[in-house]
């Protein structure tokens, strides 16, 4: 796409319009980008806990209130129906369609669940002159599941899901520092090195995503990823759902450095 | 009390005996102590949200399943029913009971929150040589409402409530830095100097706690306070509310170590 934004609210615009309906990976570098989760207020409570009890995969930025489809605090003037480039709609884990706007399926009793992503932490991982691997070689970041279970919450429980990017000892333990920095894009990471250690039987066969490039003076380092509370929800199969669309993110009003450390009061 | 106590374990089963009712403050130092916030399962979901929409003022350390008044993750074999010296039950925002176990008003529909408090960074203060006014004049911390307002979430709202420690601006920039490494424990200040900026009328006055003594080499830090969720909890007049009483607090298996930074995954 061609298009020149310069702000998560031209984003979100075009999205509204219908004019920008492509993944969101490097739009707007430096806005935070959310993972969407929609479900009924009857599993409402049960997903907030679920998240309260693994905030490594489940980072929350905001939880509208029920039937809002309104942010108040990540960005101002947007609506969640119409704002994001791609959904999905699930019935029980059936996918029902993929549209770019959910009008017709709103409902009164929907509560919208925004979750922090990595893009926030591979931008700052290069920054810091740490290469990011899926990046450099235009791919999907690799992400498995593991044998760590998460804490369940009611109906929702699961596996946790890591993304792994590979990376020599010393730029880990450089990036363990710079990524905890962003606790509420999933922190620092979960596991390094032995991938069997975590339960992940083949390291270039990943569930999601693409396999990338080891070489043979790196070792693997896995972060907690935003998959888990989708594939958790998904795996629930809770009789209505609706996601973001993979890679068809939020783009909000704030930028990486508001999603540093903790949150404010103000 | 002359009891010997070495561990939270060994607090709890004293409370359990009814042999132990006294404050907490400066029990086997280095436990985690929590607040502890108990609400009919039909409020759960609007005090969990309010929590995660207020994590400064309010950090959950761990939600019950609705009827368990086991923990699983702050301490092994806790009975929240029994293993606290003190509660207050409340009907709308009446006081009607200050037992010592609250056996009789446990019911299958109550939802427990243990929220983190602020033991936890005086003891780390301490430890990096900045005096705690309030301990040393063997006084209560003082408390304020401000005219910050927390982020309502259905039937909970109210202003946040902090607490004052006088200090030196060198000290106020360390106690910055070293209490920003427990956001489980209200994390770092928010707010220092002018208390008319918060909307404190007389610092001499707190609305709860005692006041104490402001050297004129000294400003006053504010943090935000663990008094926040109980004060909003009570102020909405839900029909049935059970807390522990001011200063009893639940004493944890968790070393305030592992209250510091990012939570674990395992």
């Amino acid at each position: 796409m061609s298009l020149n934004l310069n702000t998560g609210s031209e984003v979100r615009a075009q999205c509204r319009k219908g004019d920008f309906t492509a993944p969101t990976a490097g739009q707007v570098p430096g806005f935070v980008q959310a993972n969407l989760v929609i479900v009924p207020a009857e599993f409402a409570y049960d997903f907030l806990l679920f998240c309260q009890r693994n905030p490594k995969p489940c980072p929350i930025l905001e939880v509208l209130d029920k039937g809002s489809p309104q942010t108040r605090l990540i960005a101002t003037d947007a609506d969640l129906r119409t704002d994001l480039p791609k959904y999905r709609v699930y019935e029980s884990d059936k996918i029902i369609d993929e549209p770019n706007n959910i009008n017709k399926y709103w409902r009164d009793d929907l509560v919208s669940f925004l979750l922090g992503c990595s893009f926030t932490f591979d931008r700052a991982l290069r920054e810091n002159g740490i290469p990011v691997r899926h990046e450099d070689e235009g791919r999907n970041v690799p992400m498995y599941r593991t044998n760590i279970p998460c804490k369940s919450a009611g109906v929702f429980q699961g596996p946790l899901v890591v993304s792994m990017r590979p990376m020599t000892a010393d730029f880990a333990l450089q990036a363990s520092r710079i990524t905890g920095r962003f606790p509420r894009a999933h922190g620092s990471p979960v596991h390094l090195g032995d991938p069997s250690q975590i339960g992940i039987g083949n390291i270039n066969r990943p569930d999601y995503g693409e396999s990338v490039t080891i070489h043979t003076n790196e070792i693997p380092v896995f972060w907690a990823c935003g998959v888990t509370p989708q594939a958790v929800a998904v795996a629930s199969k809770i009789p209505f759902l609706i996601t973001h669309s993979p890679g068809h993110m939020f783009v909000s009003d704030w930028t990486d450095n508001q999603l540093e450390g903790e949150e404010k009061v103000r």
